[in-house]
């Protein structure tokens, strides 16, 4: 039996590993903490992931290495094997997209469609950055940033100088004009190790508070901007060189232009409908991607879909099976078995299928707020 | 947090840990032996079950019970407890399920549509019911027969002879007439235990060798034979009290009749489309069940889907994953994690989505036909 190892115990682990041990696979994981999502597995360990000694340890039994976060120690995996098992997404290009300086000018030198952007050394730079663009600018953490954590919007200089001391790091920040687009998108793409690759269908994307709120699909977006967008999330990750599933985030603007936001070369929330709406989940397409065996079909099983996250209402343990309140029959519920809630924190999500998009967000909507978690 | 505890770790007890656990429950399994399908669970326990002491300490962290199996030891774990926490499907439905003649019995009294049969004491009861009905009849074993086994078809009285001294035991056998079905189906049905109740569109099941082979859905039967066997189904459900998922395999005769020809209490083969076609599982909807928690919807979330089982073609253990061939795109492969297989053991399941049932049958046909495990 293969055995896949996942560095990483949140719910994007969680997910990959059902869809894992759903196609007869043993699977192991790896992480620096126990926070529940992983805790249902057997081959989940809980042990200190900065230790190269652990890692290679771990590894052993490991015949392909997977990350659950672009921030998961695979580089220092690899270093501390003389020959680690493959891991997807490789060391290379976790380095490329974990700094979005270096993430954008890769696409930027494939030539693919980005909103205007400086990588900046200094405040002086951003400043001259920001009178090009005119403001409001965005002004992005190279590093570390996600969920809107790491990004400022600023309307003038005085906030640009503030969000600079904040935001900047030695090698300085990213300064990005605003887009004033007209709606956000996302296309997950999977892919094998030989170039292999079927592309997702697009959908539209919803944020509240920075934070993936809604997706829906179909999108609703023209045929022509749908295979516009198909085929710059293709092109990207061919640039990334991304193994399993990479998420491709995208602005559409007023002029039916597509822009690439950014790249997450793993699962994604803004994939999440797929396990219950397409042939073959995001999941298990990054599965078969990392452990390079044929790709499923991203096609739709239904005839639309909608995905809503569930966040926490409150601070507390989750311990009463009463939160969840199952009252809409065709939503389908996906806790993510954290032990604790804290406002905002991603607890869960829904899925529904329908004739339409908007039938589907009906019945996701309804389902999500009758849930307090 | 509500925890589940399931006994019995085979493909069953696999499927619905895996509904249990994305709904956010924590899922306790105990069986006698290590097959392989509950290993990659945490909460997986190996012990001697047959032990009222081994039951009532598992049972301790259980907030309520499930069986993967008629033949669980549901009463020894009622009785080994001064409360026990609730069992379903209960004690008094198993006992009632897993005697064929008491099951009959009861669906008769009921005035539930059955083949002609007769509970035999002897032989010569046996033969007398024989002359009634007319050659071939069905000799049938009260208790533990499964996939044909315990069953024969006999075409003379020599041959009822020999059946029943092969099958009868103490409190004899039973007698059915052969029914010249036109098709066999299959109704899927979820209860809580305050009668709350959904029922599956029926399916069409195929079986060769007297095991499952395909499911398919639209059945294809017309609207009137459609809506009588849901509602038969269902009444037979409550007769049974079955809360839960309960399975009712159905004969449809050429005149349009519907038979009842069995009842499983739990998640059954026939129903494991579910999972990729419907909006709630029968696996999901048995854990609501169950849990008493509302019922999701059985509607298909596609127009049509097909299931075929993956038998075992050699004696072997698994340890190649290149026995998964994943060559049809929009086939969802289902492997049990088995250790071993063996010829015509059942080692997983492919489901298909599609435009019609024929077009999603061809599909399932082509991926179980390439996968050699």
């Amino acid at each position: 039996m293969l055995t896949l190892g996942i560095l990483g115990g949140g719910q994007l682990g969680r997910m990959t590993a059902f869809a894992a041990i759903r196609l007869g696979l043993d699977v192991k994981i790896l992480a620096p903490g126990d926070s529940g999502p992983a805790s249902p597995f057997s081959g989940f360990a809980v042990a200190d992931w900065s230790d190269p000694e652990v890692l290679s340890g771990w590894a052993q039994g490991c015949d392909v290495v997977t990350v659950e976060s672009e921030w998961a120690p695979a580089d220092l995996l690899a270093e501390s094997m003389t020959v680690p098992p493959p891991i997807y997404a490789s060391p290379a290009t976790l380095h490329l997209i974990r700094h979005k300086g270096r993430q954008k000018r890769a696409l930027e030198d494939a030539g693919l469609p980005l909103p205007p952007y400086v990588n900046c050394d200094s405040l002086d730079d951003a400043k001259a950055a920001a009178e090009t663009f005119a403001y409001p600018v965005v002004l992005k953490r190279f590093e570390g940033s996600y969920d809107g954590y790491g990004n400022a919007t600023c309307h003038a200089p005085e906030e640009l100088a503030e969000a600079w001391d904040a935001l900047a790091a030695d090698d300085g920040a990213l300064v990005e004009a605003f887009i004033d687009f007209k709606a956000e998108a996302a296309v997950q793409v999977a892919r094998r190790p030989n170039g292999d690759t079927v592309v997702y269908p697009i959908c539209l994307t919803e944020h509240r508070d920075h934070r993936c709120h809604a997706v829906m699909i179909p999108s609703g977006f023209s045929g022509e901007v749908e295979s516009k967008a198909m085929r710059v999330a293709r092109q990207a990750v061919e640039v990334v060189d991304g193994v399993g599933l990479t998420a491709v985030e995208l602005f559409v603007t007023r002029d039916g232009d597509v822009l690439i936001n950014e790249i997450a070369p793993r699962p994604h929330n803004t994939g999440h409908y797929t396990i219950d709406a397409c042939h073959t989940s995001q999941f298990e397409n990054h599965v078969r991607g990392v452990c390079d065996l044929p790709l499923g079909s991203p096609d739709l099983r239904a005839p639309a879909a909608s995905m809503v996250n569930i966040l926490g209402k409150k601070d507390s343990a989750i311990n009463q099976a009463s939160n969840i309140i199952l009252n809409e029959p065709k939503a389908t519920v996906h806790l993510y078995g954290k032990y604790d809630s804290r406002p905002k924190r991603k607890m869960g999500h829904v899925t529904a299928t329908a004739k339409t998009a908007a039938e589907a967000r009906e019945i996701t909507e309804r389902a999500v707020d009758s849930i307090i978690i």
